[in-house]
């Protein structure tokens, strides 16, 4: 199964896009879209949606993870403004015609290191692990975005087990 | 100047369009664009930004006019969702090449009313006044979609008197 998980952002929207099969899981290709910083919302949610648009059409995933908002509360202006860019982003896999799953951060944190409030750094160590990287993905928002697929694949009910955690 | 004004919404959004120029403001079309309830977040992006694509697509307008979503701190994961509403709305006016101001929903009321905090009926029948209509438009989204397109027109600098307030 090819999955593609996103960790939504105006400035920086990482992706990364797994194929996932019970022998294992390989890294097919994973980046980043950036939305121009010093540019309209309206400009940025376009490159967003152009940019995940273009992904979605050259890898041919077939099914999209993201990372859910809720964790965010804190920051309300700021998830406001996030919550925009995830439309845009849930929109180009609906159109693409692939379903959308959502996971919280803690959920997907626990999933791969079996701690809810896992500092970047472990988490990027722990999808190298997993993915059998030379180096940890960078930046951060990459290791997040594969984090995601990973986490749609061990709850999607057909990998065998869950390393690592539990 | 033809002007779209929009009050962007998961279930429903209202949108209105009026001709403005100095010799007065005209009615052109309004209405809304729903998404169907108890359907995913995903499908109803995606209903919502087909919606306004035809919208622009059929009606042309210069601009686009939409309330700022700050004035919902108070509920936040209904603010976020609607994040992702303003989202695909906002795209759909980048794709089509127009561009988008932002108005908080108190300086829409101040504009139309004189009372930053007025009720809906108050501003339908604001509405009503302005555009010369027979009746109230129905329902309160397409008050507010058309509110906010007349608070465009009055502070872009183009009309000459606002009426009512001030």
């Amino acid at each position: 199964m090819r999955i593609l998980g996103v960790d939504p952002g105006l400035n920086i929207t990482g992706y990364g896009v797994i194929d996932a099969t019970r022998a294992g899981v390989r890294l097919v290709e994973a980046g980043v879209v950036r939305g121009t910083k010093g540019t309209s919302l309206a400009h940025r949610v376009g490159e967003i949606h152009a940019g995940m648009s273009e992904v979605i059409a050259g890898l041919q995933p077939e099914a999209m993870a993201i990372e859910e908002l809720y964790s965010h509360y804190e920051r309300v202006k700021t998830s406001i403004l996030m919550g925009h860019a995830r439309g845009v982003i849930v929109l180009s896999a609906t159109q693409a015609e692939i379903p959308v799953s959502h996971y919280a951060a803690t959920q997907v944190k626990r999933i791969l290191t079996g701690a809810g409030r896992a500092p970047k750094a472990q988490m990027q160590l722990a999808i190298q692990r997993e993915l059998g990287l030379a180096e940890p993905p960078e930046p951060p928002d990459v290791a997040d975005a594969l984090a995601i697929a990973m986490t749609h694949w061990y709850l999607s009910g057909k990998s065998t087990v869950i390393s690592g955690s539990r």
